[in-house]
């Protein structure tokens, strides 16, 4: 491997183009015209223009982006996260183009791409998978069955769905009878399969996800992250370790993930997310994610591992560079996901100009921003502005340097989320550790003092 | 402790900052009437203007610091490093208005400010001491009777001075006749103090010192740091651990600078300065600091431990948070000093509007400064805009690391020294890690393709 194209934007290009230039490669950015300023291009060798500012029309053009990596002499193409990280017929194309993919093989992605055949593996590999149909279901008599047997409420879930796409949940015969139809419709349209299959909905669970490394012959873990603290269904805050886990399930769920890291001889980094019950002290496995994860740094700040810098090693087709005995997790880290969005008009994007962009700094704190004071923050993408990242040497540590990091925030130009996650930040469900995957959706309704539904005016 | 008093500015007033907010504390800056919109002084819940621009007129002035002090209602004083942190006549008034000294006691300070004594009292402590004299000389004849044992060339060296200031080399008897009285009037002026010694030069030396801690009680070190790349006696890039310092030679040498705070009943963060013979595997006292240290971070990012924090907890009467058998060092740390002076005019300070500036991050990087974009950089203080501090598991890692994150620095405005530390950062020697106190000097006269004489354009 000696030039790499990082095909994506704003902090994940960033990262990746860091984890790069430290390994010596050469550096070609891929942008869209309305990202021609932006920080990523800047910093790579190299970039290529692959469309106009829609991302279907440039960071999702598949073909754009392999010719691009061609053109500029590119032998290996990094996904980042989101676009076209998981889209199995984009690996083909890099792979077939006599480029390296960095991520797992094509099969790989489109096996646990298939929700149904995911839950399958991992079934095989012995990792729990929540109690629903063992495949797709086609029609209402057999989900009817299925959900005779969990119970309800179900979910019934797009095939190719997932990270919290493609769901519905319902609480009677009569209205699965409704939605089944409804659902295989929508998820024809969105994602070309109509195939949908039920599972029974686990509430007040957790979302703990465990961070995985194959080399093909050798699978390890790194851990497990607490994912929780989302809004409609997107994290908001992550950590590493979940707090109050038990030591016997954390063995038994980062077993269970390289279990089935192994059962597919994966190749690269990956992560594998459970649904947690903490009063029955149960998980089962969700979905399998094939590329590396927003909030893979809470997991390097507890490991002192460099995920980005191995995933490039182990696709250049290096051996992993530490076995599991050598892996320690220690002390604890927070991730919070700084947005360009008001918390006062329901979290509406806001895009525009970084008239002022201060980002904290110091002793146990790492941002990764792919934005700059000056900067555009463009109103056709995700509008997440930086991730700031505290350790502590206990979780009561962290969360001290992430009140202190958080109020160092300032940011002129476009509204943030900065005053909603510093109230976070106090809130006491989140200082105890003890939430779930709707907490944070609760606390937000919540107009008591502890609450968050207060303005941040 | 509820109200801290911060008396420093620039990058070390924020980082007590930081450390005494995420305690909790309320902190009180000082500034001069020059720094009134700097950024050590928003962060503080409130400030006082303690003077006029030149530091001797505000920041050294210790009785408008006590003064601040008691006007903002401050129970405890951080000295930072500089200015008056080494100040036995401060402290002493700061403990004589009824606040905590954040640091050791004004005795201490005296003592350990003494270089003479300081000597006298590491001999005591079985501390193998420079080869010189026994206590101050007086006259000539004193002063060769000595240099006839330790052989020329031999260092005259100010009792009262210290961090590389009030230092004469003289290389024959008749240099010492001249030099002797001179620098006996020298460090009269200077420190008002006219007492030297005699020690005998030790060339081709590395500087290697131990961080300890004591709380009155125990005594811990937490390794030791390299830092013989020094321009005229300042420091410019220090690492954590000294690259290539045998097992053997670290035991002993961090167990002498224990031994040396149980001498002193030593109470918080100190530095025990060595020169090491890397050819001899010998090494001697030079000095004590009785302070946090500018380069404090790199001991920081390899154990883990917030040494700021430490010193505020201990100063509060806590004991020290931890035993020695916890502290483990793990990996590698380098620290780069970011200054604003000119390197292709012999260093001149830059002062000037920071127009851009834009500083790394990701992982394993911290950056800690007390400037921001669009901030002023005034002429009248040290010139240290940023310090770029980067850890890896390996020191190899570590300086790949450090290249990056110093190609990412961007500066407009003024002048820095980012061109020279990034080419400082590709030399051949610095890479090997085989490096004394002079060896910079010499690669900046080289004029080689390796050296360092090159402009940065």
């Amino acid at each position: 491997m000696q030039t790499l194209l990082v095909a994506n934007r704003g902090e994940i290009a960033v990262r990746v183009l860091r984890a790069a230039r430290e390994l010596g490669l050469r550096t070609v950015a891929v942008c869209s015209e309305a990202d021609v300023g932006a920080l990523h291009v800047r910093m790579a060798d190299t970039h290529r223009v692959v469309g106009p500012a829609p991302a279907t029309r440039s960071y999702l053009d598949e073909d754009a982006v392999v010719a691009a990596a061609l053109d500029a002499g590119a032998d290996a193409v990094h996904p980042g996260y989101g676009f076209l990280s998981e889209r199995a017929s984009f690996a083909g194309k890099v792979v077939g183009a006599g480029l390296t993919f960095v991520g797992p093989s094509p099969e790989a992605i489109r096996l646990m791409g298939d929700k149904v055949l995911a839950r399958q593996t991992a079934a095989r590999a012995g990792v729990p998978t929540v109690p629903g149909s063992d495949g797709p279901v086609a029609t209402v008599e057999e989900a009817l069955e299925v959900a005779g047997s969990t119970g309800f409420p179900v979910a019934i879930k797009a095939a190719a769905g997932g990270g919290g796409r493609g769901i519905r949940v319902v609480a009677s015969a009569e209205e699965l009878r409704e939605a089944l139809p409804r659902v295989q419709g929508e998820a024809r349209s969105a994602f070309g399969n109509p195939e949908v299959y039920l599972e029974r909905l686990v509430q007040r669970a957790r979302h703990v996800e465990v961070q995985v490394f194959g080399d093909g012959e050798r699978f390890v873990h790194l851990g497990e992250r607490e994912c929780s603290l989302q809004r409609r269904r997107q994290k908001v805050v992550e950590e590493a370790g979940a707090p109050g886990l038990p030591e016997a399930v954390r063995e038994r769920m980062t077993g269970a993930a390289v279990a089935l890291a192994a059962e597919v001889g994966y190749h690269g980094a990956g992560t594998v997310e459970f649904l947690y019950d903490p009063e029955r002290a149960e998980f089962h496995f969700i979905e399998m994610n094939t590329r590396i994860q927003v909030e893979h740094p809470v997991t390097e700040m507890v490991t002192g591992r460099d995920l980005v810098r191995e995933q490039l090693t182990v696709a250049a087709g290096d051996p992993l560079s530490f076995p599991q005995e050598e892996v320690r997790v220690q002390g604890h880290a927070l991730e919070f996901r700084l947005n360009a969005e008001d918390p006062d008009t329901g979290f509406l994007p806001s895009p525009g100009t970084l008239a002022r962009l201060h980002l904290p700094g110091g002793p146990f704190v790492r941002v990764d921003s792919g934005s700059e004071q000056g900067g555009e923050v463009p109103p056709f993408y995700d509008s997440l502005l930086a991730k700031v990242v505290v350790w502590g040497d206990t979780r009561e540590t962290a969360l001290a340097r992430a009140r202190r990091a958080l109020d160092e925030v300032e940011v002129e130009g476009v509204a943030t989320t900065a005053p909603f996650l510093r109230r976070l930040a106090d809130h006491p469900g989140f200082v105890a550790g003890s939430y779930h995957t709707t907490s944070l959706e609760e606390w937000m309704t919540d107009s008591s003092e502890a609450g968050l539904a207060r303005r941040s005016a």
